[in-house]
Protein backbone atom coordinates (compact mmCIF):
# COMPACT_ATOMS: atom_id res chain seq x y z
CA UNK A 1 0.00 0.00 0.00
CA UNK A 2 1.32 3.30 -1.12
CA UNK A 3 1.29 6.06 2.28
CA UNK A 4 0.72 8.25 0.39
CA UNK A 5 -2.77 7.65 -0.89
CA UNK A 6 -5.35 5.03 -1.55
CA UNK A 7 -5.53 3.22 -4.64
CA UNK A 8 -9.03 1.25 -4.31
CA UNK A 9 -11.65 2.66 -2.16
CA UNK A 10 -14.58 -0.07 -1.36
CA UNK A 11 -17.55 2.17 -0.03
CA UNK A 12 -20.63 -0.02 1.32
CA UNK A 13 -23.62 1.73 0.13
CA UNK A 14 -27.67 1.15 1.26
CA UNK A 15 -28.91 3.36 -1.15
CA UNK A 16 -30.59 5.64 1.55
CA UNK A 17 -30.82 9.40 1.14
CA UNK A 18 -28.87 10.00 4.53
CA UNK A 19 -25.78 7.63 2.60
CA UNK A 20 -25.54 11.12 0.07
CA UNK A 21 -22.61 12.13 2.82
CA UNK A 22 -20.79 8.95 2.27
CA UNK A 23 -21.30 9.10 -1.37
CA UNK A 24 -20.22 12.57 -1.54
CA UNK A 25 -16.98 11.38 0.68
CA UNK A 26 -15.85 8.56 -1.85
CA UNK A 27 -16.33 10.63 -4.81
CA UNK A 28 -13.73 13.05 -3.20
CA UNK A 29 -11.76 11.03 -1.91
CA UNK A 30 -11.58 8.90 -5.37
CA UNK A 31 -10.42 11.98 -6.87
CA UNK A 32 -7.54 13.18 -4.25
CA UNK A 33 -6.09 10.16 -4.05
CA UNK A 34 -6.89 9.53 -7.73
CA UNK A 35 -8.50 6.05 -7.10
CA UNK A 36 -10.87 2.73 -8.14
CA UNK A 37 -13.89 3.67 -6.21
CA UNK A 38 -15.87 0.07 -5.98
CA UNK A 39 -19.15 -0.23 -4.61
CA UNK A 40 -21.10 -2.82 -2.47
CA UNK A 41 -24.43 -3.45 -1.57
CA UNK A 42 -25.18 -5.89 0.54
CA UNK A 43 -28.58 -7.73 1.01
CA UNK A 44 -29.00 -9.19 4.84
CA UNK A 45 -30.02 -12.62 4.67
CA UNK A 46 -33.35 -12.70 5.75
CA UNK A 47 -33.09 -13.87 9.60
CA UNK A 48 -34.07 -17.66 9.53
CA UNK A 49 -37.02 -16.86 12.30
CA UNK A 50 -38.97 -14.63 9.64
CA UNK A 51 -38.34 -16.88 6.98
CA UNK A 52 -39.95 -19.85 8.74
CA UNK A 53 -43.32 -17.78 8.92
CA UNK A 54 -43.26 -16.09 5.91
CA UNK A 55 -45.70 -17.62 3.34
CA UNK A 56 -44.93 -16.58 -0.17
CA UNK A 57 -46.22 -16.78 -3.38
CA UNK A 58 -45.47 -20.49 -5.53
CA UNK A 59 -42.61 -20.06 -7.55
CA UNK A 60 -41.83 -16.81 -5.66
CA UNK A 61 -37.93 -16.28 -4.76
CA UNK A 62 -37.87 -13.80 -2.18
CA UNK A 63 -33.66 -13.63 -2.42
CA UNK A 64 -34.22 -13.20 -6.14
CA UNK A 65 -36.35 -10.70 -5.99
CA UNK A 66 -34.25 -8.85 -3.60
CA UNK A 67 -31.10 -9.09 -5.19
CA UNK A 68 -33.33 -7.75 -8.47
CA UNK A 69 -34.37 -4.91 -6.90
CA UNK A 70 -30.84 -4.25 -5.44
CA UNK A 71 -28.91 -4.63 -8.68
CA UNK A 72 -31.15 -1.89 -9.92
CA UNK A 73 -30.42 0.69 -7.53
CA UNK A 74 -27.19 0.04 -7.49
CA UNK A 75 -27.09 0.45 -11.83
CA UNK A 76 -28.74 3.55 -11.02
CA UNK A 77 -26.26 4.80 -8.44
CA UNK A 78 -22.95 3.65 -10.38
CA UNK A 79 -24.34 5.27 -13.94
CA UNK A 80 -24.96 8.34 -11.24
CA UNK A 81 -21.36 8.18 -10.11
CA UNK A 82 -19.17 7.14 -13.31
CA UNK A 83 -18.53 3.70 -11.19
CA UNK A 84 -17.86 1.04 -14.11
CA UNK A 85 -20.58 -1.55 -13.80
CA UNK A 86 -17.93 -4.04 -12.95
CA UNK A 87 -17.21 -1.98 -9.83
CA UNK A 88 -20.84 -2.19 -8.49
CA UNK A 89 -21.07 -5.12 -6.40
CA UNK A 90 -24.53 -6.90 -4.92
CA UNK A 91 -24.02 -9.15 -2.53
CA UNK A 92 -26.66 -11.26 -0.37
CA UNK A 93 -24.57 -12.40 3.25
CA UNK A 94 -24.01 -11.10 6.26
CA UNK A 95 -23.20 -7.22 5.59
CA UNK A 96 -19.91 -7.21 8.09
CA UNK A 97 -18.19 -10.03 7.04
CA UNK A 98 -19.57 -9.58 3.13
CA UNK A 99 -17.47 -6.28 3.30
CA UNK A 100 -14.54 -7.79 4.56
CA UNK A 101 -14.58 -10.29 2.40
CA UNK A 102 -15.18 -8.19 -0.95
CA UNK A 103 -12.58 -5.63 0.50
CA UNK A 104 -9.89 -8.58 0.50
CA UNK A 105 -10.87 -9.84 -2.65
CA UNK A 106 -10.42 -6.41 -4.71
CA UNK A 107 -7.50 -6.12 -2.44
CA UNK A 108 -8.61 -2.70 -1.17
CA UNK A 109 -6.63 -0.51 0.90
CA UNK A 110 -9.49 1.78 2.38
CA UNK A 111 -13.18 1.07 3.44
CA UNK A 112 -15.79 3.61 3.64
CA UNK A 113 -18.49 3.20 6.03
CA UNK A 114 -21.82 5.51 7.11
CA UNK A 115 -22.05 6.00 11.16
CA UNK A 116 -24.34 8.41 12.45
CA UNK A 117 -23.47 11.19 14.45
CA UNK A 118 -25.60 11.22 17.32
CA UNK A 119 -25.30 7.52 17.99
CA UNK A 120 -22.43 6.99 16.96
CA UNK A 121 -21.07 3.87 14.97
CA UNK A 122 -21.30 1.21 16.82
CA UNK A 123 -24.67 1.71 18.09
CA UNK A 124 -26.75 2.55 14.74
CA UNK A 125 -24.47 0.41 12.42
CA UNK A 126 -24.30 -1.89 14.98
CA UNK A 127 -22.75 -5.57 14.65
CA UNK A 128 -21.59 -4.47 11.24
CA UNK A 129 -19.74 -1.60 11.91
CA UNK A 130 -18.19 -3.48 14.56
CA UNK A 131 -17.13 -6.02 12.62
CA UNK A 132 -15.57 -4.29 9.42
CA UNK A 133 -13.71 -2.64 12.07
CA UNK A 134 -12.44 -5.38 14.28
CA UNK A 135 -11.85 -7.44 11.21
CA UNK A 136 -10.32 -5.32 8.29
CA UNK A 137 -6.71 -5.23 7.20
CA UNK A 138 -6.77 -2.12 5.78
CA UNK A 139 -7.54 1.29 6.66
CA UNK A 140 -11.49 2.03 7.52
CA UNK A 141 -13.39 5.69 7.40
CA UNK A 142 -15.92 6.35 9.28
CA UNK A 143 -18.31 8.78 8.03
CA UNK A 144 -20.68 10.81 9.72
CA UNK A 145 -24.19 10.42 7.90
CA UNK A 146 -27.05 12.67 9.14
CA UNK A 147 -30.05 11.66 10.72
CA UNK A 148 -33.08 10.47 9.64
CA UNK B 1 -18.07 20.62 7.03
CA UNK B 2 -17.20 20.40 3.43
CA UNK B 3 -18.08 17.17 1.43
CA UNK B 4 -15.04 18.07 -0.51
CA UNK B 5 -12.33 17.48 1.73
CA UNK B 6 -11.47 17.99 5.27
CA UNK B 7 -10.35 21.37 6.90
CA UNK B 8 -9.11 20.55 10.71
CA UNK B 9 -7.49 16.86 11.27
CA UNK B 10 -6.44 15.45 14.40
CA UNK B 11 -4.12 12.62 14.62
CA UNK B 12 -3.92 10.67 18.30
CA UNK B 13 0.08 10.08 18.44
CA UNK B 14 1.69 7.97 20.29
CA UNK B 15 5.24 7.92 20.01
CA UNK B 16 5.82 4.63 19.21
CA UNK B 17 7.73 2.91 16.29
CA UNK B 18 4.37 1.78 15.07
CA UNK B 19 2.75 4.59 15.11
CA UNK B 20 4.68 5.73 11.94
CA UNK B 21 2.41 4.47 9.72
CA UNK B 22 -0.26 6.66 11.14
CA UNK B 23 1.94 9.89 10.97
CA UNK B 24 2.85 9.67 7.26
CA UNK B 25 -1.50 8.52 6.85
CA UNK B 26 -1.87 12.06 8.57
CA UNK B 27 0.57 14.18 6.93
CA UNK B 28 -0.26 12.68 3.51
CA UNK B 29 -4.11 13.71 3.75
CA UNK B 30 -3.10 17.17 5.27
CA UNK B 31 -1.51 17.51 2.09
CA UNK B 32 -4.22 16.11 -0.37
CA UNK B 33 -7.01 18.31 1.53
CA UNK B 34 -4.74 21.93 1.93
CA UNK B 35 -5.45 20.96 5.92
CA UNK B 36 -4.19 21.89 9.31
CA UNK B 37 -3.16 18.89 11.44
CA UNK B 38 -3.14 19.05 14.53
CA UNK B 39 -1.06 16.49 16.78
CA UNK B 40 -2.83 14.90 20.48
CA UNK B 41 -0.86 13.23 22.61
CA UNK B 42 -3.07 11.63 25.69
CA UNK B 43 -0.84 10.61 28.99
CA UNK B 44 -3.32 8.03 30.41
CA UNK B 45 -4.15 8.61 34.16
CA UNK B 46 -2.45 5.78 36.20
CA UNK B 47 -5.56 3.45 37.62
CA UNK B 48 -5.56 4.37 41.13
CA UNK B 49 -5.46 0.51 42.19
CA UNK B 50 -1.58 1.18 41.36
CA UNK B 51 -0.79 4.67 42.47
CA UNK B 52 -2.08 3.78 45.82
CA UNK B 53 0.50 1.76 46.51
CA UNK B 54 3.30 3.62 44.48
CA UNK B 55 6.13 4.58 46.80
CA UNK B 56 7.14 8.07 45.48
CA UNK B 57 10.28 10.16 46.34
CA UNK B 58 9.25 13.13 48.37
CA UNK B 59 8.35 16.37 46.19
CA UNK B 60 8.12 13.68 43.15
CA UNK B 61 5.35 14.58 40.62
CA UNK B 62 4.75 11.74 38.60
CA UNK B 63 1.78 13.07 36.79
CA UNK B 64 3.98 16.30 36.03
CA UNK B 65 7.37 14.29 35.06
CA UNK B 66 4.99 12.29 32.54
CA UNK B 67 3.21 15.36 31.01
CA UNK B 68 6.92 16.82 30.35
CA UNK B 69 8.66 14.04 28.86
CA UNK B 70 5.62 13.91 26.91
CA UNK B 71 5.69 17.51 25.86
CA UNK B 72 9.07 16.97 24.87
CA UNK B 73 8.69 14.26 22.87
CA UNK B 74 6.02 16.23 21.37
CA UNK B 75 7.84 19.13 20.57
CA UNK B 76 10.62 16.96 18.68
CA UNK B 77 7.37 15.44 16.60
CA UNK B 78 5.98 18.46 15.99
CA UNK B 79 8.95 19.95 14.57
CA UNK B 80 10.09 16.74 12.53
CA UNK B 81 6.52 17.03 10.60
CA UNK B 82 6.08 21.39 10.06
CA UNK B 83 3.51 21.47 12.49
CA UNK B 84 3.45 24.92 14.66
CA UNK B 85 3.97 24.00 18.26
CA UNK B 86 0.11 25.70 18.69
CA UNK B 87 -0.69 22.64 17.05
CA UNK B 88 1.05 20.01 19.04
CA UNK B 89 -1.68 19.06 22.18
CA UNK B 90 -0.60 16.74 25.13
CA UNK B 91 -3.14 16.35 27.79
CA UNK B 92 -4.00 14.00 30.56
CA UNK B 93 -7.05 12.35 31.00
CA UNK B 94 -8.69 9.22 29.56
CA UNK B 95 -7.03 8.73 26.08
CA UNK B 96 -10.83 8.35 24.00
CA UNK B 97 -12.49 11.22 25.71
CA UNK B 98 -9.64 13.48 25.74
CA UNK B 99 -9.43 12.87 22.15
CA UNK B 100 -13.39 13.55 21.91
CA UNK B 101 -12.95 16.73 24.19
CA UNK B 102 -10.03 17.73 22.05
CA UNK B 103 -11.49 17.84 18.44
CA UNK B 104 -14.80 19.61 19.49
CA UNK B 105 -12.56 22.24 20.76
CA UNK B 106 -10.52 22.38 17.67
CA UNK B 107 -13.27 21.94 15.48
CA UNK B 108 -12.19 19.04 14.31
CA UNK B 109 -13.63 17.12 10.56
CA UNK B 110 -11.57 14.11 10.72
CA UNK B 111 -9.99 11.90 13.62
CA UNK B 112 -7.31 9.76 12.87
CA UNK B 113 -6.59 6.78 15.25
CA UNK B 114 -4.19 3.73 14.59
CA UNK B 115 -5.56 0.55 14.51
CA UNK B 116 -3.94 -2.43 14.26
CA UNK B 117 -4.05 -5.11 11.68
CA UNK B 118 -3.93 -8.59 12.74
CA UNK B 119 -6.72 -8.29 15.90
CA UNK B 120 -8.48 -5.37 14.57
CA UNK B 121 -9.36 -2.32 16.10
CA UNK B 122 -11.37 -2.58 18.74
CA UNK B 123 -9.35 -5.61 20.14
CA UNK B 124 -6.28 -3.84 20.48
CA UNK B 125 -6.86 0.33 21.03
CA UNK B 126 -9.62 -1.73 22.97
CA UNK B 127 -11.66 1.35 24.80
CA UNK B 128 -9.72 3.74 23.46
CA UNK B 129 -10.90 3.52 19.93
CA UNK B 130 -14.32 2.44 20.21
CA UNK B 131 -14.95 5.27 22.66
CA UNK B 132 -13.81 7.42 19.64
CA UNK B 133 -15.98 6.08 17.36
CA UNK B 134 -19.14 5.85 19.55
CA UNK B 135 -18.38 9.12 20.24
CA UNK B 136 -17.28 11.35 17.66
CA UNK B 137 -19.43 13.98 15.97
CA UNK B 138 -17.01 13.84 12.98
CA UNK B 139 -15.21 11.60 10.09
CA UNK B 140 -12.82 8.99 11.62
CA UNK B 141 -9.95 7.35 10.07
CA UNK B 142 -8.98 4.04 11.57
CA UNK B 143 -5.71 3.58 10.25
CA UNK B 144 -3.88 0.45 10.23
CA UNK B 145 -0.97 0.07 11.96
CA UNK B 146 1.88 -3.01 12.06
CA UNK B 147 2.22 -5.68 14.65
CA UNK B 148 5.42 -4.73 17.38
Amino acid sequence: MSVSQYSLILTAVDFSAQSENLIARALAMRDLCGARLCLLHVVEYLPMAYSGDLVLPEGFDLEQELLDVASRQMATLGERLGVPAGDCHVEIGNTGHTILRVAEELGADLILVGSHGRHGLAVLLGSTARSVLNGAHCDVLAVRVPED
